[in-house]
């Protein structure tokens, strides 16, 4: 089996990350922060350190500045809407994936007003665009760092900078990029990050995180037990707990931490070049076969490992059904939660076959995949 | 190590759900519902296997009204302001924990009137009580099944009958009783039903879930990809999408269903018997030793398998931590996120240290721990 489905959720992971979460499991599986006894202040412990590692990643000064929460879906609805009330104005752009565009859009009905910025017809954003769409009233600015379609790299730093010049709040969809692209918080002047944890950052399903910037007064999405000031019947303040009510995903951020720890290990850019690799490989090969188009820019310094295809004017959803079945090679057909953007690109109807490298994926898979794509595009 | 913190997490779980989930991470850890692909069918499937099964165990009929989220609290914050607004009244109880009285505190200065019964100095909550709080504008009734402090089993068939009657909607934290005590949503006259995954069900942190009855329009707290209707920027309506946005921890959830797995071949009858015992063992001889305090109900047809007790007027932390440390017996101290149930049961100043069984505790384990509380009794 072949898996090219790593933008939905990166598969295999390493080794550690599995053995980590079972150790954690098994070994300390209590509730952190809870109760004083060893277990709990073991776990408790690890928790924090996956919370440094990420801090490291990113360029957090203090890692009581990342949240964790169960994905980046809840990690943009708390950051989008903790951020935006009626009145407000948001600039966003058409390449955003549903879990931007969905929250956006319920805070629209509630008085919140909305530009789209649109993307071009390779995904590109332009900054200027954004720069010009600002008002008296913008208060965010929202893009993701890479198209979960096209693959596209967003200017990140000179939105970041825009939105610095001008007093307004940047938040960015980190959810193809982190673990892969350098992403440096100060520098980029982002000021509230989502990413998820079962991506790029090599950790299992049900983690993700936020990055909130020293004096954001972003409004929580729950209450409830944070094992601090647990007299109050008020939500405490303090950083990270005003965010994370309930039990952690304990083994699972111990997982997340990890993968972290295999990237500093392998070298983000070490993986990102390998990555890079692997896309231009396919992508130099599948423009050779008649009938093929492929989206988003060409060359790898402005696209992530994230390559969709369409086979003449055959329906995506058939041809990955064909490589499924017939190849074993896993892919990603449809719509991919983005509409906007498959309108950008003209491919709303059609929907695209996407597929997505990981850093386990090898150029000999790759190979094979190039030539089942040949011998479908033969025989429809 | 005697791990005697069951109510904050159980530990450990079945090795049947540490294999389960190793097994999903590693042969299928993919997106289910994102893509067609064997590996995404696959976890896909497994998750609706979980479904049913939780379906099975609360006599839900239909298992898409079955909501997963990543913790009881999230479900109690889904829940409550799903369904609150502005003007309704609410009425709850004095032993519930912060995860309902925080969500309510933010709802109250939000326009939402607030009633709170008193429980009594057992923790006990008298239905009538409820019943003449009723206004015309009550919308919802909330009460724990199980209190996390005392162990009170709650009249929850009573309250049941009481919400039904007056066509108001009832939601029961069962964040203590899952897995081990019986519900049945029809015969309770549940409405809503919010329980974690990693406590009585036995199966891993990072998973919980919620039952919403049908014909129910809770509001969603989140929105973003479903991986359905993904030409639509609106939420979609349909169960359970509209409530779970992003991607599952599908191996997580995988585990939880191989912990309601092994409650249905053990037996949840003979679990809650064997609690009941070990309890039981527990109460009769704590009792015994001088300066010792045992806060609820003695019987145990009345408590479920949490019990609270005090030495003398010593700190609960210090107590705790004398176990900890001279015995490896892990309890929790302090006020567990529920200040008001120890308000009314008159230990909110000195906390408790509370003892909470699980299946794989022992009466061996038991006599120990008593032991244990008989010296620190003779030396403080």
């Amino acid at each position: 089996m072949i898996y090219f489905d790593n933008a939905a959720t990166s598969f295999p992971k390493p080794d550690v990350v599995y053995d980590s979460i079972m150790k954690a499991m098994k070994e300390y599986g209590a509730n952190p922060g809870r109760s004083g006894h060893k277990l709990a202040l073991r776990i408790g412990r690890e928790i924090f350190e996956t919370r440094e590692l990420l801090a490291k990643l990113f360029n957090v000064g203090n890692p009581m500045n990342i949240i964790f929460t169960s994905n980046c879906t809840e990690s943009l609805n708390l950051g989008i809407k903790g951020v935006l009330k009626r009145g407000d104005h948001v600039i966003t752009t058409s390449m955003e994936h549903n879990s931007v565009l969905r929250p956006i859009s319920v805070l629209k009905s509630q008085g919140v007003e909305v530009t789209i910025i649109e993307g071009d017809s390779m995904g590109r954003i332009d900054p200027s665009k954004i720069k010009k769409n600002i008002k008296e009233n913008t208060k965010l600015i929202i893009n993701t760092h890479v198209s979960n379609l096209t693959g596209t790299i967003m200017p990140v730093k000179l939105i970041g900078k825009i939105a610095k010049d001008n007093g307004i709040y940047y938040l960015v969809d980190a959810a193809q990029s982190a673990g892969v692209y350098d992403i440096d918080v100060d520098e980029m002047n982002i000021d509230i990050l989502a990413f998820p944890g079962h991506k790029g950052l090599l950790g299992p399903q049900g983690t993700g995180g936020l990055y909130i910037r020293d004096g954001l007064n972003i409004r929580e999405m729950k209450q409830g037990g944070t094992g601090s000031v647990s007299h109050l019947l008020e939500q405490p303040e303090m950083f990270p707990d005003r965010y994370e009510s309930g039990t952690h995903n304990g083994p699972g951020i111990v997982g997340l931490g990890e993968g972290v720890r295999y990237i500093f290990k392998e070298g983000i850019g070490n993986i990102r070049k390998y990555e890079e690799e692997l896309t231009k490989h396919f992508v130099e090969e599948v423009l050779k076969i008649d009938n093929v188009k492929v989206y988003g820019p060409l060359d790898v310094e402005e696209r992530g490992a994230v390559v969709p295809i369409n086979i003449g004017n055959e329906d995506s959803s058939e041809i990955s059904y064909i490589l499924d079945s017939k190849y074993d090679i896993e892919v990603r057909p449809g719509l991919h939660c983005a509409p906007m953007a498959h309108k950008t690109i003209g491919t709303f109807e059609q929907g695209v076959v996407r597929f997505s490298f990981g850093p386990f994926n090898t150029h000999k898979e790759i190979e094979f995949a190039v030539k089942a794509i040949k011998e479908i595009s033969r025989e429809i």
